[in-house]
């Protein structure tokens, strides 16, 4: 089994690192990550300035390929030009801090495993809920689990798994959770301070306002120390507004033809 | 009724000042859009590094505030921070190119818009379907026209209207389509090539191969010289893998409590 191993944090990060070394014993790893930290690039990709691919050492041994671009664009180069063939699995992670409800949107790691299900890959996104984590290993073992399941199972083309991991020790998870998006948001706020010279500028921070109250719910699930499991995939047709706006008429807003 | 217009290929775009005059027919006009050209960025957002905000002029008169983030930072800062009350409907365009099919998922304008919808404000992306457009009219005035509809009718919260417009005179449109998001997908192609000192680098080109033959999808719609309008949402929930996947029995990867 060849597996794909990625992620938002860099290829510097332990997350990527815990992962690599328990999905060692499942197959044959490859690690294709950004050489810097992406978070919050989304789906991002590199068309404008091009890409390099350079061999990472870590301890002296060789550990991947560092690519100077984000999540998406390492999953698109990792396989057309490093790989060639399409792995078996593509895994993202694993993310410090968790990806659940509104930040799914804007998730790099998530992206990452997106890219690798529109190249029809199955493909999972794991993130722990801290952003200083203490227990990568319950995250990285799941993982490995979830990997036979889809194995197993068979994930439907287009569709990939986001999981979110409590960051806790084993004996305090309270169990694992299918869940949907959560509705939690962020109300943004931006602190205005002033550089050395007196201009102005604007930093981005703010609070996730909790909307989320069921355990289906990603958010609310990992609250309540459960792992989440979440279905995600790239259609964005909203299928009830469109049945909706058949009543619009909207081919009378061409008046040339009505 | 106020109007907040931006887009993704940077204030100084035509784009966007063919949309501003036209929008200007239905109330005021408040430009907030990228300072330099950010397709292909998804929904990214600016965490790391602080935003600026600068009083951009054009031809010695003041047009607006250009913003050194993202599309989707534009519609964040500019409804906290420079307009304090959200606006009635949020325009991202007009884009140079389609955004159709998987281009959704990258495109910075779509993402635009779609951070509107997620602040809970109406909105529409508009692109044209060529990079170097000939006629921004007929998708301007379109736009005014749909806009109108949406005071009618009322969209969804959290719901967005895509717009694609043929690059075509106003009498050689062929009408209007209610679409749905098509599968036509990407063959990528990294083009290797070698810098002045004999390093290799790789430059991201592709063909989109068509997967779309009906006119209720976006893709095939606009290449039959349609008005494609997708209405899209930002829920991720794969809702079919998720009925598939209670028999997948998840619980049972928990194995400290089963």
């Amino acid at each position: 089994m060849k597996i794909l191993i990625s992620n938002d944090d860099g290829i510097d990060s332990r997350g990527i690192s815990a992962l690599a070394n328990e999905m060692k014993k499942l197959g044959e790893v490859i690690v294709i990550a950004p050489r810097t930290e992406q978070s919050a690039v989304g789906h991002a990709i590199t068309m404008k300035i091009p890409l390099r691919i350079t061999e990472y050492y870590k301890n002296g041994d060789f550990f991947g390929y560092a690519i100077d671009g984000t999540p998406a664009d390492c999953i698109k180069i990792g396989i057309r030009n490093i790989m060639k063939e399409p792995p078996d699995i593509v895994i993202s992670g694993i993310n410090l801090g968790s990806n659940t409800a509104i930040n799914i949107i804007y998730s790099g790691t998530v992206s990452a495993a997106r890219e690798a299900a529109i190249m029809d890959v199955p493909s999972i996104a794991v993130s722990v809920t801290s952003h200083d984590p203490k227990h990568y290993e319950y995250a990285a073992k799941f993982t490995l689990e979830l990997t036979k399941l889809i194995v197993k199972n068979k994930l439907k083309t287009g569709t990939l798994l986001n999981v979110n991991v409590p960051d806790l020790p084993e004996e305090e998870i309270s169990g694992v959770m299918l869940t949907q998006q959560g509705k939690s948001k962020w109300d943004d706020i931006y602190e205005e301070r002033k550089d050395p010279y007196g201009k102005k500028y604007y930093w981005l921070t703010g609070n996730l306002v909790q909307a989320d109250s069921t355990l289906e719910t990603d958010q609310h699930a990992v609250q309540q120390n459960y792992v989440s499991v979440t279905p995600i995939h790239f259609d964005l047709t909203d299928y009830e507004t469109y049945d909706t706006m058949k009543s619009w008429q909207l081919e009378k807003l061409y008046k040339q033809k009505s």
